[in-house]
């Protein structure tokens, strides 16, 4: 079984799914599982200030196809394991996400990696096609980890598609934020997405660099259960620009703090000790657990590549269940 | 063409499409406009503080089927109009949205309207369901007009179909919030949803009780430039209960105050009377113009009944499509 789409032929990959670059959880063994089970894995080169973990995490893949992405506005300060991935790892694709891809665009095209940007909105997928863009990744409120504040998948999909198809038809779109299963990968290609990127499945994965006490928290919870809140950011050093705040489980950490982030700011040596006290405990009540919306189709902990299958065959068995509430005769023969 | 689902069956119509209960703006002549072509329209009870347009407006769909829907916030103060509505109006089904349903729902039930209840989290699904809920409404928060302020309808359909697989598999469940033609019916099918709820699409068309300068605006804007705030609603008067705001398009009066609510409600007198006088002189840089994130899939201002057949027929196509990309051969014959 696969979904041929134009995102499969131009990775040349069977299944229209790609990893998101988790930051410390997108190592090389989940991204090489992802891949060798027929999508494409990206490994997280996240802020860009470790290419030690990246190199090493690259050298796990053992030479399988995958790629690797960034945070845009973190390069803007130091953009040098960027470059050195481009001049060393070989990624077939690199995904620039949050902030400004501007200055980094031109370096991985012309280093034949795949040029992929995540937008979150319609006016910053125009812009990542002014500079190139082969894969505009729309991403949603609903994703785990960072996402921007206002547009939902659903709807900034085919919007971005529209202008997509207007402006570059050349360019492929990918759906991002929500995607928890095959029905949310038959939802995304209905809106006119090449295919999905996910990242709240896989990180509840075994391949995941993910504390299994964490893991645990997101099987039992349900995107009700979910808040987006830049606190765990403050309480780590990371000063994330606006819009961007992270999608995580509700904990005692975030109903104390989430819109107090004033006071947090003001508390912050005496809360930063505890809260790296917490992450080294694996205490998830006031350690953050990233996770979108989509925890609520998380019910266990499986491994990578049979994710990757099990949500290509029920995007398929969707499929085949629309096509039968179609009220007209099926064409003597598919394809 | 039609698509046949279980919510087309149990409400004997044509189209899994049933038109959302805007307050002054799903009258008469859009509900029934709606039902004729196929789907299910709604009337708007509104905060059911004016029966008089309730029943004139009933009076206008010349006994075509159709329903109408309330906000139970505000039922709560005062159930007369859902009661003559149930009492003297026949409606097919009716909707309760937004707070507390369950005073309400018997007698829905015990008057042989089809009892809909529209929700924002899988808890609140819950609940529904314990009330006897016929049809689960599953909201997203980039709907237009009112909305709850975490959930959006991709992750949130397939969590609450799940739900109700479980708990009431009798029960249907209906996607609203940014689905705004063929494309997002498909993907709401997709998800599991028996079909569809749209307010936004159909607030832009010529039966809609609005006025054209506000339509106007709507076809130029994108989805980016909506946000959900509740300054409308306080400058309106209406106390709207939390967690729920209004997504609309951002104008000079949004940009002004949301964010600044305390000091609005400071400044309420003189800013009311700038508002009321907005809406009457159709400045729409002031008065709000409600819409979802699917406004950007709007494009013309079209009449609801070539709206919901387009719709069908784009979804129909989309299916279509997407079997083709299923790397099978197809059975010999549909259904």
């Amino acid at each position: 079984m696969s979904l041929v789409t134009r995102l499969t032929t131009r990775l040349e990959i069977r299944h229209p799914i790609i990893l998101a670059p988790m930051d410390l959880v997108s190592g090389g063994l989940l991204a090489s599982t992802v891949s060798r089970a027929g999508g494409l894995g990206l490994v997280a080169g996240g802020y860009g200030d470790d290419y030690e973990w990246l190199e090493r995490e690259f050298a796990l893949t053992e030479g399988t196809r995958v790629g690797c992405g960034f945070i845009s506005w973190s390069l803007a300060r130091d953009a040098g394991a960027l470059h050195k991935a481009l001049d060393s790892l070989q990624p077939v694709a690199v995904l620039l996400s949050f902030g400004d891809p501007g200055p980094f665009a031109l370096a991985v095209r012309e280093s034949g990696a795949v040029l992929m940007i995540q937008v979150q909105t319609v006016e910053l997928a125009r812009r990542a096609l002014d500079l190139g863009a082969e894969i505009v990744v729309a991403q949603g409120a609903e994703a785990g980890g960072h996402v921007a504040d206002n547009r939902s998948t659903l709807a900034l999909v085919p919007a971005v598609v529209d202008l997509v198809s207007n402006q570059a038809p050349d360019a492929l779109v990918v759906a991002a934020g929500g995607i928890g299963d095959g029905r949310g990968l038959a939802a995304a290609l209905a809106l006119g997405a090449d295919g999905v990127l996910m990242g709240t499945r896989f990180w509840a994965s075994r391949q995941a660099l993910v504390p299994a006490e964490a893991q645990a928290r997101m099987v039992e919870a349900s995107g009700d259960d979910t808040v987006r809140t830049g606190v765990a950011d403050i309480a780590r050093g990371h000063d994330w620009p606006r819009p961007f705040t992270g999608r995580v489980l509700r904990n005692q950490f975030t109903d104390r703090w989430a819109g107090a982030e004033g006071e947090l700011r003001d508390s912050i040596a005496s809360v930063r000790y505890s809260y790296q006290r917490a992450l080294a405990e694996r205490n998830f009540d006031i350690a953050d657990v990233p996770g979108g919306e989509g925890v609520g189709l998380v019910r266990s902990i499986e491994s990578a590549d049979d994710i990757v299958r099990s949500t290509v065959a029920e995007a398929e068995a969707t499929i085949a269940k629309l096509w039968t509430i179609r009220d007209q005769p099926a064409p003597a023969a598919g394809g």
